[in-house]
């Protein structure tokens, strides 16, 4: 619990020793953070030990839960990830790899998997391939990644996506490439888009496509789809950076820096009273007059989630002196729940999901809002198949099988990925 | 992890609700302590939640556990305990009271357990009756604890033992006497006599009999058996203290504290260094020269394990200046390995398995050594039968079923009793 | 701020480097706890560095303060120690040990001093001699301390005590024994007579008199003075322990641990809230109701002070069986306030200020109440002059100058005496 | 010590009351962080309580610290700004204020000072005005800080900058403007030309110039004096964004983020071992490869200090695969050392300090190097006078008067300027 660098502090990891290791980042969100839930997962079972990071969710958690519960199950934590490791447990296969196939052939939904055992690591993307997962190389060593820009941290070098529905094995002492398996039935990719407009760092690549020349080039077209009269085009920095300078580029309109945000507020979002979570944005953005004052204002942001941020920033612009502030989007309204994503707001905190446009508008006191189409959203990414857009346009790939998970559902919101490593 | 103090914390207490609750509290030995470990164990099964805690050692603990791996269940920690929750989880019987009834019918060993569901609080006791398990009462809630003292601790009132084998249940918002059941062969009682000896507090009451009480007349008959022509009874605080008391009322030799016990020293034991851990014993108690200086002294101690703290203190009490030293051990030696008891020093470690008493007695340095012996001890205690007192004679109850197992057996030694209240 | 063992942990004892050290451990009172009282306090001055560390308080604080503030000096602390680094550093003395002997020479009230620079330790003693200090030996290195139990902690040897109003110097690399230097007008010797009765650890000899064997006979004493028909002695552990044994040997009533002291409640005193802070007392002592049910109970304690605790204790033996509880307290009612003491409770809360014995005993609902006369106590001592017991009887060595000082003094009162080592 | 996030949080915020404070946030070098050093400094003397902040360096430190210690000063810390209170504590001046304006006379070099006291707050801003200090006001108070970004994060709004040599006096409960005092002689006004390099939040305004628009300026300024044959114009970020953008405008070379900044990171300094320190700059920094893949980059960055962050920077940008990397510095060389900031790396460690440009450029293995020439510098600012700019040119308005002092001095370096609010 806490911050990485706080938890794995130099002596910490002086006492991790051996040739294998996986790992897993979480953003917290403020109720079910608890050390139960932090993954990995590793327990024993009759083959060994064994640990599994997870990145998605299952849309038949419940239906697999219930059963392995039937069949006396325990569960320690309240994470779709314990699943696998029961499923695992529980299977007849002899092999450790077979087990693993046949226990992810029964999970539905978006998991990007990363399995170790004392012999193995073993990567897993579900055949839909909601959630990016990238194999890498360092010298001698392979590693498994939810985002390429980790192997630039160790300075190790990117070799290709995991493909949808394949397993990778990595047997420990063996030279070779990895084996790759290719058990499921295959089905269309649906990548979620979210990963290219909010999800993924700027500096990863997914599936050959670069994230922030993705990002600048939809910010380009939500220029040619929205355009404004401006002097100036600014981003809330840092997610929707990219964007501003692509919308700045196209639209011929000076990019400024009109926000400068500060780096020691990582945790705001911890704290305890409204007040103090309110004071949270000014602290992390400063507005820079100079850029402002008198000026007509482009804000450009990746997404709007529960609009109270958005809020904030088109008042803090008018309090600097912005004659007019027209709030670009760089992505379509988010209106649909998630079944694939990370925990968030309910339904109700939602502002795009609350009434039309003008309404949203309105509650910003923006002078105008624009939203990038879907259709420009793709056109942007280069390619109008593979990815799950449900947020945007309700069109689910998969269907949760119980009415009861509805109201369990989520709207797409900001978030940390998850990381394997 | 950590002193329960700092672990609950007022804010921390604040947090926690409801009508119901259960505890533990380990003795952490250097190795084996992590959060994973920890107590009550509290999950997820088809029949909702539970929690246990337990306090004991299975000897069948191997084979429980490989039948269940081999069934497909996965162990998040290495304590026995968690055996419990998965046969009642895989138990076919529909109430759960049955699914206890017949897991715990399945273990053998040492075990006195609590268990917590939303409806239920239920006590089971082995057979054999290791461990002491107690019922109280305090206003209109029920308690069940290891240990009378706690009773005291919060205004409530001791009513009776849980019985041997008894599974005893209380249900939530029930009126009237928790239900007794007693759904198991029975077997001769068999208390592990070092309750009296050392682990339980002396303001406990164990069957009847006042823990207090029984060291007293340990340390009297202890007096009629070894005698000592000596100035002075001191008792190594606070363990030794009803003893050496019992031991000067019978000698009629003065008692006196030679020691003086600094009380801010609770965590010596975790010291990293072994330098800083040797001057644990030297913080801990000081020697009062006005009452040691050219006396022979007796110096009265519950049992020997390591033979090293006795070993300081001999000389601590020559460098004051006590003119002869005589130990006495208010227990026999303990020279047979416990199944049903708790992790301590390997074999090799322990003083009286290595030798006979004249070369224990040359390794302390002590002018005489005197052992209660087993026939004394049970004098004191009142009774001859019904106790398990393995450790000193060798005489096992309950024989582990694997070869393998021996050698992770353990001596009985020093440490705290695991509390359920 | 802090336990020592958890502030001076293994990693920072390696990092205290040098061939000489001075430490403080205070008790720390609710309210004036803060780091900048935290002793030693250490400075830079003219002369080089120097720092301090006191056990006493000064009666001429005001003044030396408000002469010294008028000269321009500035306080960092709220403590009258700094006074004396201020008048040591305005000195106009050339030598560092005549700029100590000046700036001492300005002081009146309780002060035994330990002064550590690069080149000397130099210990000073009031010439009323208040406070206890003694001279050590371990190999070739000299030691200071307000406690001889210090010593046998670290395996060193008392030499003796210095001398009220000495002056001893140690100088570095020089050999031979430190210079004794006699500088002050020569007072009467004043000795604190509730080291003995409270302050000090029984295992510490002040001037050539055993605290335990003290209070022992100090119990003996009240037994004449104040018997009683009882079955049991016990004491209120650990602080009534000795005078326990000494009421008990006199009175030939059997003395028993009526009391178990439970050792992990060290901090209680700091939990924020009261209730829990009530608690308090429950945790921290157990009743033995083997040895107290249907008896008529003796309850030996050094000393009453709020009458809160004591309270509880009669209140926990008529719960736990008592017939009859009679209180004998090893030392006179403190009625009077102290001005060379330890910060405590206001006037107000004091019980034996409060009233009458009669009324005391019935807010006890103690049978009987019996405390040491003063005779009793100085005759236990063994000799009558040389004493301060102002506390008891009003007999102030020193007045305060001020009047506004008067409802700054307190009655003396339960605390851990400052160390110096 | 810590963060400030981390240091008040919540519950400690709740316990500030009052009408007024003060504050100070502190770049923590290796060495002298500790709490004597903290500031804001708060003490007593003989006019009641007073506290100060402190922003600047004392060129005149060890004379007035040598005399005041030899009339019987003592120094609890080793940082200059102990000097003041002393000054002020010993001055025969009457008034607070009179002793303020006598005390801050007699200090020479940079200080830009915040006094508190229970009636006044005086602000002290000396004749050379090196360092910045600006006046605001929020509803009916006032409120004086070194950067005018922090009266945004509190809605609060600019006055006007504290004239160089200014005093201005707060008084409790008054109404009006504050009193202004100029009591010294004037001297040309010279401003730490850093600040608007690096120092200051660009997000700020000093002497009515933009921060943030006077980077902008010096980049585009860049971009005349010292052209590049490039593809792409990218920030090291964020401390070379502004100046980036500037040069993109100015050269019409498209401005892209080559470098993802990680916000999670802001401590690495603080990591005890070099090669977690190294891996600190990867954390920080991830390339973007589709920004520069066969590109040729112009990098810019605020300043130069020690070469080594730059020397990784370009390796990174090789490694993501750059054609050429031209490094462009928005400052000139950092030859001189500064007896008016922060303390900082030895000369030894300062790059520019080391040699010629050529060599520079070959141990940063760029395919050029290009510094803006103090005359642009000047230039972008818009003004020659006025500023101190000795770390560039040598021309320093005060030199130190001890020789001693010389290898005291630090060249200029990054770090925050302390805050004073």
């Amino acid at each position: 619990m806490g911050l990485v660098q706080d938890v794995f502090d130099a002596a910490t990891l002086d006492k991790l020793q051996g040739p294998a290791a996986i790992g897993h980042v979480r953003y917290s969100t403020a109720g079910d953070s608890s050390p139960r839930n932090a993954q990995p997962i590793a327990v024993e079972y009759a083959k060994g030990s064994i640990a599994v990071s997870h990145n998605g969710t299952l849309t038949n958690f419940h239906e697999i839960r219930g059963e392995l519960e039937r069949g006396g199950s325990i569960f320690e934590s309240s994470s779709d990830t314990e699943c696998f490791i029961h499923l695992i447990a529980r299977s007849p296969r002899a092999r450790v790899v077979d087990r693993i196939i046949e226990a992810t052939g029964k999970a539905q939904g978006a998991f990007s998997l990363l399995f170790l055992t004392e012999e193995l690591m073993v990567a897993v993307r579900d055949p839909f391939g909601f959630r990016p997962l990238v194999v890498g190389r360092r010298g001698m060593s392979w590693m498994v990644s939810s985002e390429t820009a980790s192997f630039d941290l160790v300075s190790g070098r990117l070799l290709r996506d995991v493909a949808p529905g394949e397993v990778l094995v990595v047997e420990r002492g063996r030279a070779g490439t990895p084996r790759s398996i290719l058990p499921f039935a295959p089905r269309p990719a649906r990548l979620c888009i979210f990963e290219y407009i909010y999800f993924a760092r700027p500096d990863s690549v997914i599936e050959g496509r670069s994230v922030y020349a993705a990002r600048k080039e939809m910010g380009a077209q939500l220029a040619r789809e929205q355009p404004a009269a401006a002097d100036v085009v600014i981003p809330v920095p840092d997610s929707g950076t990219p964007a501003a300078i692509g919308y700045a580029r196209e639209s011929r309109i000076p990019f400024e820096m009109g926000f400068i945000r500060s780096h020691y507020v990582g945790r705001t979002f911890i704290e305890p009273k409204q007040s103090i979570r309110h004071f949270g944005v000014k602290l992390k953005l400063g507005p820079v007059r100079s850029v402002l004052r008198g000026k007509d204002v482009v804000v450009v942001d990746d997404s709007i989630v529960r609009g109270t941020t958005s809020h904030k920033i088109v008042k803090m612009l008018r309090a600097a002196g912005a004659r007019s502030v027209h709030v670009r989007i760089a992505s379509p309204p988010t209106c649909h729940p998630c079944y694939y994503g990370i925990d968030t707001p309910t339904r109700s905190e939602l502002i795009a999901a609350s009434g039309r446009a003008c309404m949203v508008e309105s509650y910003l006191t923006a002078d105008s809002l624009g939203h990038l189409s879907l259709e420009g959203c793709l056109a942007a990414l280069g390619r109008r198949d593979g990815f799950c857009h449900a947020c945007f346009s309700g069109d689910y790939p998969i269907r949760p099988r119980r009415a009861g998970q509805e109201h369990r559902a989520r709207l797409i919101v900001k978030g940390l990925g998850g990381g394997l490593a």
